[in-house]
C-alpha cells in the first residue's frame, strides 16, 4: 500500500462519520454520503426487486450473469446502510465473478431490533430456494453487520431445516455482540472508525435490551459451525472487530469447516470498499472472487 | 471432495511410507517412490542447475517464464526429499503462475543437521540476489520442512541484513521443533501420515542434540515476524502439524504482517501434492497461484 493510497483512505475516513451518539437519521444520512464516494464498477447494472418479505437490489454484469447467486447482506451495525450503500462491494464481486448478486434491504434497528434482520435475511434465502435456485449455487456474502448475517442466517437456515448455501464470504464481520474480543481493547485508537462506545451506541439499538449471549447474536463465541460451507473471512488489523474474525475462524476450523482467515495489515474496517483507490482492496476482492468461483462453479469432474 | 477422490488419496497414503524407525536410506527411497506417483503438469520443463553452494532444479513454463522467481524448499523432515520429489508442487505453481521456480537441493540430516538446511537455503537466496534478481520479484515457497524453511530462511536473511523476499507460501509447514501444538495430540490418529513418534524419529536427526527452543527451529512460538512479507499458510485439518500454521499465523498477524491462514478440512499433510486427483488440491494451488501473482506482479499503479 503506497503512502498516497493510505492518505486517500484517511481523507475519506476523516470526513464526518455516522458514529457517536447522533440521531438515527443523521447516522443514516452520514453513512449514505460516505459510501456514495466509493467507486462502483461500470460494467454492472442494478434492478430494484423484492425477495421474500423485503425489497432487494439485483446486481448483474452488463453482459449477462453466469449461473450462481451471491445473496448479499450490507453493513451498517443493523441500524444504517442499504443495498445502495454496499453497491461498491456487490458491484465489484459481480464484475469480478460474473455471478448475479441479490442484495437484501433487511429491516433496521431501532425500529426493528434483533432478530428482525435475521428473519428478513432468512426469508430472502427461503424465497431464493423457492424460486428454484440450487443451494449449491448460492453464496452468502456481507460486510460488517452483514458479515455477521452471513453466519447467523446460515445458523437460522440450519435451525429451519433448510439446506445450507455453498459458501460464506464475510468482510470484517461483526460476530460478537458481547464485545469480548481482545482487539476491542488492543485496537482501540488504532481503529479509525469504531470505538467501544460507538459500537455500544448502535449495538443497544439492535439488542433492545435482549441478552447478547445468544448464538444468533454472538456466533464467534457461541455458535456450532459444524456442517457449515467453506468460509472466507477477510479483515484488517486496524479494527476493533478483528478478533470477531479470528475467533470465528478458530471455531469453524474446530468444527471441521474449510475456512480461510485472510488478514491485511494496516487497513481499516471493510477496506474492500476502497477498491479502485487502495490496491489491497482490489487484491482482497480478487481473492474473494476466486473463492466464490471455486465454491459456486466447482470442477465438473467432482 | 468426493468419496472417490478421498479413496484415491487413502490408497496412495496406505502404501509403504518412509516413517517409523527405518534406516535413512529406506526412508528416502520410500518417499521417492510415493512422490513419483504424483501428477506433474505437462507444460513445464526442468533443468539441473546450481544456486549458491548447492545443486538446484530450475522449473519453467514450456512457453517461457514471466518475470519473477519462486525459490522453493522441498519437504521431507530435513532428512529426505529433493527437488525431484517436490516436482508436482513446483510444477503446478509454475504452470499456474508463469513464474519460474528454483528448487533447492539443500543438505539433509542426519549427515548434515540443523542449521545446514537453513545455511543452504540462505546461500541460494543470496546467490539469487547476487544474480540481479529484485527481491520484490522473489517469493519463498515450500512444503512441510520446506515450509518451515520459508520462514526460517526469511529470519536468517533478516539477521544477515539482506532484503526480504516479496511473499511466503507454505504448504503444511513444520514450524515448531518443540512439538507443543495442541494438534500434536488432538490430531494423533486422525493424521494418516505422522505421529508424535514418527516426527521424533526424524526430528532427532535434524536436531542432533541441539535445543529446539531456538527461533530458527521453532518460529511458530519464538520468531519475531515483524517486517515479514505477506504470507499464505495452507494446511489440512487431518494433520498433527495443523497448529504450527495456526500459531504462526497468529504470531505474524500480531506483528503486523499480511497473513492468510487457509485451512481445508479432512485432508492430509501437503494435500496439494494430490493435484489432479483431489479437487481441493487444485483449488488450493489456484489460490496460492493468485496470491503469488498478486505479490510478485503487483498493480503497476502501486
Amino acid at each position: 500500500m503506497s503512502r498516497e493510497q493510505r492518505a486517500k483512505v484517511d481523507t475519506i475516513l476523516r470526513q464526518p462519520r455516522p458514529e457517536g451518539p447522533q440521531p438515527v437519521e443523521a447516522i443514516r444520512a452520514g453513512f449514505r454520503a460516505m459510501m456514495a464516494q466509493m467507486i462502483v464498477p461500470d460494467d454492472i447494472r442494478t434492478t430494484e426487486t423484492a425477495l421474500g418479505d423485503r425489497p432487494a437490489v439485483l446486481v448483474e454484469p452488463v453482459d449477462g450473469p453466469r449461473s450462481g447467486t451471491i445473496l448479499y447482506f450490507h453493513g451498517g451495525a443493523y441500524v444504517f446502510g442499504s443495498p445502495q450503500t454496499a453497491l461498491s462491494l456487490t458491484g465489484n464481486l459481480v464484475a469480478r465473478t460474473g455471478f448475479r448478486s441479490l442484495s437484501v434491504d433487511y429491516r433496521l434497528a431501532p425500529e426493528h431490533p434483533f432478530p428482525a434482520a435475521i428473519d428478513d435475511a432468512l426469508s430472502a434465502y427461503r424465497a431464493l430456494l423457492d424460486s428454484g435456485e440450487d443451494p449449491a449455487a448460492i453464496a452468502f456474502a456481507g460486510d460488517s453487520a452483514g458479515g455477521g448475517l452471513t453466519v447467523t442466517t446460515c445458523l437460522a437456515a440450519r435451525d429451519a431445516g433448510l439446506p445450507l448455501p455453498a459458501a460464506i464470504v464475510a468482510f470484517s464481520p461483526s460476530l460478537d455482540a458481547t464485545r469480548t474480543g481482545e482487539s476491542m481493547d488492543t485496537k482501540e485508537g488504532i481503529d479509525p472508525i469504531f470505538t467501544r462506545d460507538s459500537l455500544a451506541h448502535t449495538g443497544a439499538m439492535y439488542l433492545a435490551g435482549q441478552d447478547p449471549h445468544q448464538y444468533l447474536l454472538s456466533p464467534a463465541i457461541l455458535a456450532d459451525a459444524s456442517g457449515f460451507p467453506p468460509m472466507l473471512l477477510q479483515a484488517g488489523t486496524n479494527e476493533v472487530l478483528l478478533d470477531d474474525s479470528t475467533r470465528m475462524a478458530a471455531r469453524a476450523r474446530a468444527a471441521g469447516v474449510d475456512v480461510i482467515l485472510d488478514i491485511t495489515a494496516d487497513v481499516p474496517h471493510v477496506f474492500q470498499a476502497f477498491a479502485g483507490v487502495l490496491d489491497e482492496a482490489d487484491q482482497a476482492l480478487d481473492r474473494a472472487a476466486l473463492f466464490l468461483t471455486q465454491q459456486l462453479a466447482p470442477p465438473t469432474a467432482r
